[in-house]
C-alpha cells in the first residue's frame, strides 16, 4: 500500500511557524516519522509540499494510479479552495483532511473547510499526531477491503 | 489511565439506525471494543450514553478527579448545546470530539461544532474507527506528559 | 393499529396555559378525546407527555415495534432540537408533526420546524382538532397500506 | 355551508406533474371526492384553478358574502405573492393552507409560506387527504359557531 | 413573601468553575447568603439547581401558587431555550434573569437571551449581588402592589 | 396634460378593506376626487385598477404618447415584481410611487420598494391625500418644463 | 395653526452642495417659500437647521405645546439616529418626513429610514417641492380634525 | 423538430426600451430571424410573448406534445417566478434561458435565476445572438438523439 | 464615595413620554431620591442629562479623577454610538449600564448595546429601580476594594 | 481572426473526471473540434490548460496584441478569483465565460461567478457545445465588427 | 498652502488613553508636530478637536473657501456617522482620513469606515506618524496639480 | 535597512491598465523611483512581482533573515488569500499594506482585506505615492528602534 501526503502553504515553515500554535517539529521529522511508522505497517509513504494551489491540484492529479490514499492538510487554501476540492473529488481517491491545530478556537474563518465534503474524513487539533493517526487509519481501511 | 468515552442522543441505536450512515457495529459491541484496545495499552476505559442533555452535562462534571480523559460524541447536541460546552469547558480535561460520519458532507446545520473550540480536537468521518484512534491519541499524549 | 401521541415541553399546562393562544381544553380531556376518537376506528392510542427533550427521545426509541405510527407535538423543542430530529429519522416510523396554534403568525423563531423536515406532514394553526385529524389520516393511511 | 377550493399554479397538472411527489390523483379527481365527501356532511364544496395571481386574488375577493371559507393551495406562489397574502387578508373568510408534498423536505425556498401569517392554519405534507381534512375542520368549524 | 431561585447548567460548580469569571463562592454559600439576606427582609427564599433542561421547566411549572416571584439564571440555556421561554412566559410570575458574568463581554452568542423578552428585567455583571439585587427588587416590588 | 393612476392588487376593496389602515373612501370616490381635483389645474385624469401584475405591464407600455405622467400604488406589487420595474424604466415617463399606509410603520417586507429607485419619488401614509398631491406636484412640474 | 420645519445636517448647505442631486434653492430661499406658502393658507411657519443630533432632539421636545405639526428632514440622521427617533416618538406631534433627493435610487444605506417608523408619512424625491406638499396635507390634515 | 420561443414581461419593447442595454432589434425582426434560422435547419419555430405570468405558464404547459424544445427569456420573472419555474420542471421538455444583456453585469438582483436550476443551461450576454445560438444547440441535441 | 449619574437623549422628558414604558417620576424626581438614597450610604451623587452624544462623551472625560463610579443610561445611543463605548473605556472609571424598560421585550434594534461591552454590568426592565440597585451595587463595591 | 481558448483547473481531466457531469469527450479531442470548427469559419484558435491561477493571468496578460477574443472555463477558479476577474477587465479583450455543466444546478457555491461580471456573456450547461457557440459568437461579432 | 486637521471624539486623551493601542504622544504635542512639519514644507497647518458630531460636521462647512485640504481621524465616528460622510462629500475638498491604531486587526465593528469611499485616500495602523505621512502626501499632492 | 516591495497579480500592468484608476506610472519606473527614494535615506529596495498565489507566498518566506521590512500590494489576492495572510504572520516581519486607488470607493468585494489584520498598517487611495510614504515609514520606524 503506498499513500501520499501533501502538505500545503507555509507548512515548510513547521517547527518555525508560531510554534506554540504547530509545535516544534519540522517538517522533514515529520516525513520521516511518517515513513518510519508506515514501514512498520507495510505501507510506503511519500510527501509533497508546495505553497501553490496549482502544484497541489497537479500532485493530486498524478497521484491516480500510483497511491492508494492520500493524506492532505491545505493549509489555508482549506478555507476556500474549490479548485483543489475539484480535484479531490475527481481523483476518487481515499483523502483524509488534517489540521495540525484546532481550527474551531481559532479566527472564524478557520472553522470552514470547503474540502472536507468530498473527503473521507477529517482530524483536527491533535498536532502531528494527527498525521500518524491518519496513516493508522488507512492500515485498517484497506485491510477490510481487501 | 483511565478514559471516560461520552456518547450523546441516538447512539444507543448504533448499528440499527441508518446503517449506511452510521455502520453495523452496535453500541455494545463499540464499548468492548474501546475495553479491548484501552486494555492493551494500559487503559481502562469505561462508557455512558444517554439521550438526556442534563446527563451528559452531569457526566462530564462527576469526571473530574476519576478520569483522565473524555472521548465525546455529543450526537445533534453538538450543533447547539452550548451547555454542553460549558461543562467541558469548565471540567478542565482533556476532551476529544469525535463524529462517526463525515458531517461536512451532510446537511448544513452538522458542519457547526458549538463544542469543538473547547475540546483539544476532533476527528469525524473515520466510522468506529474513530473513537479507537482517539483512544491511541491518549495513550501517547499522556505518556508525552508524564 | 396503534399510534403514540407524544406531546413536549409545557403542554402539560394546556387549557391554563394562555388559552387565549392554546384554548381551553385540558391535556387530560384531549387525550381522552384521541382515545375516544381512536377507539371508534378501531386505533388504539396512548399518551406521553415530558418537559424533557432526552424522554421525549427515549420515548420516540421505545416506539419501535410496538406503535405503528406517531402525532407529534415537540413544543418549543421544535424549533432547535435536532437530537429530537435525529430520533424521528431514526425510528423510521410515521410522524405527524402537531401545532395548535398557527405558528407563522406569531414570533418569527416559531416559523421554523428542524423536525418537519424529517416527518410525513405537518398540521398547524388547527388547534386540537388537529391532533384528532392527524388520527383520521393515520386511519386511512394504513388502510391503503393494507 | 360553501366552501370554495382555490387552486393555483401547475396544479392543473396533478397527476401528471412529478407523481412521485403530487401523487396520481387528477385534478378533476380530486375535486370529485372533495365535492362527495362535502355533500355527505352537508357542505357545498366549489373549486377554482388558475395559473395567473391576478385571477386567484379576484376569486378570492368574489367569495366575499358567497362563501363561508377557503382552501387555499397557492402553488409556488405561496413563497412570494404578498399579493395574495393581501387578498386572504382583506377578504376576512376562514382560510386554510394546503399543500400536497412535504414542502419542509424540499428545497429551502420551499419552507417558507408569506401567505400562511394570515391564514387560520395550514396542512401540508398529507397528499390529497389534506383537502378532505380541512373539509372536515370547516365542518366542525362552523358546527361549533353555530 | 416566597422567592424561588432557580439555577441552570454548570452553575453547581461555582466556585470552582473559571474562578476569574464567576467567582470564588460556592453555590452553598450563595444559598446562604440569599436566605439570610431574605430573612431579614422577611422574604422566604429556596433554591432549585439543575443541569436539565426538562428539571427547569418542571420548576417553574411547580411554583405556580407556591411562589411569589423567581430569581432565574438559565445559565447556557438562557441562549437557546425557547422551552424555558415558553415555561417563563406560562407560569405568570414575575421572573428576574440574572446573570454573574458581563456576558456582553464575552463570546457573540452568550450576548442574545431568548429568555430575557418574557421576563420583567435582567441584571448581568454585577457577579453573585446580582442575586441579592434582584431579592431587595422584589421586595420594594410587592410591597408596592400590597 | 394627462396624467394615468395605476392602482394594482387589493385596491378595488379600497374602503371595505381594513379601514383603520387604508380609510373609509371607495376607489370609485377616489377615482372622482382625482378627477375633479385635476379639472381645477387643467390636468386630465384617468384610471386603472387591476390585480394582475401582467395587465399593471401593459397599462404602463400602453401609457406611453398618450399619458404625460404616472402615479402608481403598485399595491403588494410594490415589494417583489421587478417586472413592473423594469416596465415603468422602459415607459420613461415620471411615475410617482404612492402608498396609502404608512409602509415603514408595518410588516418588515413592506419596507422595501423594488420599483421606487426607478420613480422620480415615492409618498407614503398620508392616505388617499398622498394621490392629490403628486397631482398637486405633477402640475408644477409640467409646468416648469414648458 | 403652527407648522415647525426641522433641517438636520448639511441642509444649511442646500444650493450649494451637489446641485445635480439636491437642486439650486438655498435654504434661506426654501425657508421664506416656506412662510408664504404657508401664510396663504392660515398656517404660521418657522425653521430650525442644525448639523447636531443633540440640538435636534432638543428642537423636537421644545416643540411640544408651541407647534402643531413638524416636517422633518433629519438628513443622513435618518439612516441611524434611533435618539432622534424616541424623540419624534415621545412628542406625539404628527411629523412628515421628506428627503429632497429619491433615496431609494442612491446608496443602498440611505434606503433605511430609522425614524419613518413614528411618522405620520414620508415624501421622497420631489425636490423642495415635497416641503410644501407636506404644508398642503397639513393643512387639510388639521381642517379634517377640527 | 418544432421550438417554442417563449418571451417574458417588456420583451414587447424590444428595440424601444433601452436600445443600449438590449439592443435595437425589435421584436418582429427577431422572430423573424429564428424563423428563418430555424427553417434553414428544418425547425419549425414558433413565438410567444407575455407580460403576464400566468400566461407563460399556460403556454408552456400547453406546450407539451406539441413541441420539441423551448427557448425561455422570462424577462425579470426570472428572478423571483417559482411558479414558472415549477412550470418548466413540470412539462419535462428540454428549456434553454436566454438573456439579452450580462444579468451579472448589472444590479445585484438580476445575477440569481430562480428558474435555472430546472433548465438545460442558460446563455447571458450574447444579445439576441443568444436566441440563434440556442436554436443551434437544439439542432444538434435532438440530431445525437435520433 | 461620588457617583455620577449620566443620563442621554429624551431622559428630560422622563415622567412625561410614553409612562406605560417609562414610569411616572420625573427626571427631577429621580435624581432626588438617589442623592437620599446615596446619602444614607455616604455615597455623593449627581447628575448630567444631554440630548447630544457629544457632551456625554465630555462629561464621561471630565469625571475622572473627580468620580468614583458612573451610572449611564445612554438611551438610545445605547443602540450605535461607539464614540461614548470608546469614551467609557477611555476613563477607566467603573460603570453600570441601566435601561428603565426591558429592551429585550421591545424592538429588535434596542436588543444590542455596543456600549455595555466595555461597562461592568448592566441593569435592564426594572423601572428607575434600576438606578438604586446600581448605587447599592457600587456601595458595597467599594466596602470591598477598601 | 485568432481566438485563445482557456481552460482552468481540473479540465485536464476531461473525460476521465465524472463524466456523468463533464461529458466524455478528453480535452485533446475538445481542442482538435475547436480547430476544426474554427479554421471552417476562417478563424484561427488555440488553447491553454492550466490548474494554476497565476498561469491563467499569465495567459491572458500575454493575450494582448496577440489575440481577438478569448473563450475562457476558469473552472472552480469561477467563484473566488477576483485576481482572474482583474486580469480580464485588464486586458480589454472580449471574453465569453463557459461552464460545461449548469452550474445553477449544483452546488449553491457554483452559482456564483465573480469573473462573469466583466466578460461580454456566459454560456453554461450546453456540454462541450457551449465552446463550439462561443466560437460561432465570435465569428458573427467579428463580421460585424469590420 | 492649508491644511486642517480633524480629531474626533476621544482624541483629546491622546497620550492617556490606553496608550499600547494609541501611543504615549499627547495631543497638543502631536498638533505641534504637524505644525513644525508643515512649516517646514512651507504648509500651514491648523487643528480642530472636537467629541461632537454636530461641530465637525460645522468644522468641514467652514473649511470651504479657508483650507485647501483636510486630514480627519473621526475617531469612532468613523464607523458609523453618515452625517459626515455627506459633509466631507459636500465640501468637496481633498480629505484624507487617519487612524492611529490598525482597525483591522481589532474589533470587527472597526473595519468598516462609512467616511473612506468620499475621502481619496486612508492611512492605519502607522501611529501618530501617519498624520505627517498625510501632510507629506499634500505637499505633493498640491505641488502636482499647481 | 533593507525593505523588499512585493507586488501581486496584474500589477505588472501599471501605466497600461485603467489608467484613470492605477495612474499612468510603469512598474519599471516605479521600481526606479522606489530605489532612488530608498537610496537617499540609505535603504536598500528591492522587488518581486508576481501573478502567482504560491510565488508570492515563496518571496515571504524567504525574506525572512534577508530583509527588515516589506511594502506589500497583494493586488485582488487582498481580499481572500488566507495563504498569503498566514505567510505574512508567519515570517514576523514588518509589513506595510498597499493599494493604489481608494478600494472603499470602488466594488463591495474590495472593501475587506484578509490580510490588513496581520500588517502593521495600511495605505490606500494614495496612488503610487503610497509606497513611497510607506518606504518614509519605514525610515522612520527603524531609526526608533535601532
Amino acid at each position: 500500500m503506498k499513500i501520499l501526503v501533501v502538505n500545503g502553504p507555509n507548512l515548510n515553515l513547521l517547527g518555525q511557524r508560531e510554534p506554540s500554535i504547530y509545535g516544534e517539529t519540522s517538517l522533514e521529522h515529520l516525513v520521516e516519522m511518517l515513513k518510519d511508522h508506515g514501514s512498520k505497517m507495510g505501507i510506503y509513504v511519500d510527501h509533497i509540499q508546495s505553497n501553490s494551489e496549482g502544484e497541489i491540484i497537479d500532485a493530486l492529479h498524478n497521484a491516480v494510479g500510483k497511491w492508494d490514499g492520500i493524506i492532505l492538510n491545505a493549509g489555508a487554501y482549506t478555507h476556500y479552495s474549490y479548485a483543489i476540492r475539484d480535484a479531490v473529488a475527481a481523483v476518487k481517491l481515499p483523502v483524509i483532511e488534517i489540521h495540525i491545530s484546532n481550527i474551531h478556537a481559532r479566527e472564524e474563518f478557520r472553522r470552514q473547510s470547503v474540502i472536507a465534503p468530498v473527503c473521507i474524513g477529517q482530524i483536527t487539533g491533535l498536532g502531528i499526531e494527527g498525521y500518524l493517526l491518519a496513516l493508522d487509519y488507512f492500515a485498517k481501511y484497506f485491510k477490510k477491503k481487501s
